[in-house]
């Protein structure tokens, strides 16, 4: 792997409380501020859900890329995530992100090695690493059923 | 306002390399990890992309609102971000942002009020205070042609 990268995006406002987000090739989004804001507008995506989305994602596509490395015989991966907003010495600001993944391997084994996989791909998930905001994850790993 | 907010998203797994992320409400998009990397996935958000896009999205919606409510006569807003990562101790992480507004403004006296809100919006813009990495904007003021 190369020691740098670059990640764009670009942005346009469509007038109004609305923006469209997009990238190279990719499906493009609505955006605005969120409902929990003055003016905010519902059911579209906002910086802070996008924010929250970017440390769940990275959890996600780190753990199930290292789980496949490993062969680990995974079933199901899903995960909830809540960011936290505070206001600190009058500025707000992310103070904490909990990602609750729940997955599910096929083999006894796997329970254990899938435990030390996510944790490992907390320590790897560069996204959390680039946050000033605690992040937490609180796992739940269990055995498919026969 | 408030003094606190939570936001909340989900991931699930859909096989392969890719998941989908969700939001109440919110249009769903497919997520995997970015073509810069290994395995890769091409024309999808990855979390690094979300990652600017929230910093990016921040701006746009902080300038924007806080230009309405200062009577700014706003002609269009446009934007592009690049976000550096870079191997830093043997971890990767975000170590700058860049932001790059294009406004264009209705009438003289609002190009320098509107350079006046860009830099106050990028002080206010809680994503932007959420990171390790730098962020600067660079950004371009016109006057709209009669």
């Amino acid at each position: 792997m190369d020691t740098e990268y670059k990640f764009s995006t670009q942005v346009e406002w469509k007038g109004g409380k609305i923006g469209e987000l997009q990238s190279d090739g990719f499906p493009k989004v609505n955006v605005a501020t969120p409902v929990e804001f003055p003016n905010g507008v519902p059911n579209v995506w906002s910086p802070e859900h996008l924010f929250v989305a970017a440390a769940e994602v990275c959890l996600m596509t780190t753990f199930t890329g290292i789980a496949e490395a490993s062969k680990v015989d995974l079933v199901s991966y899903k995960s909830s995530a809540e960011g936290k907003v505070e206001r600190i010495d009058g500025k707000f600001r992310f103070t904490e992100i909990i990602i609750s993944p729940e997955i599910v391997v096929a083999r006894e084994k796997d329970v254990e090695r899938a435990e030390r996989l996510i944790n490992k791909a907390k320590e790897l998930c560069l996204v959390s690493n680039s946050l000033t905001a605690d992040v937490r994850i609180d796992y739940k790993i269990t055995l498919a059923a026969n």
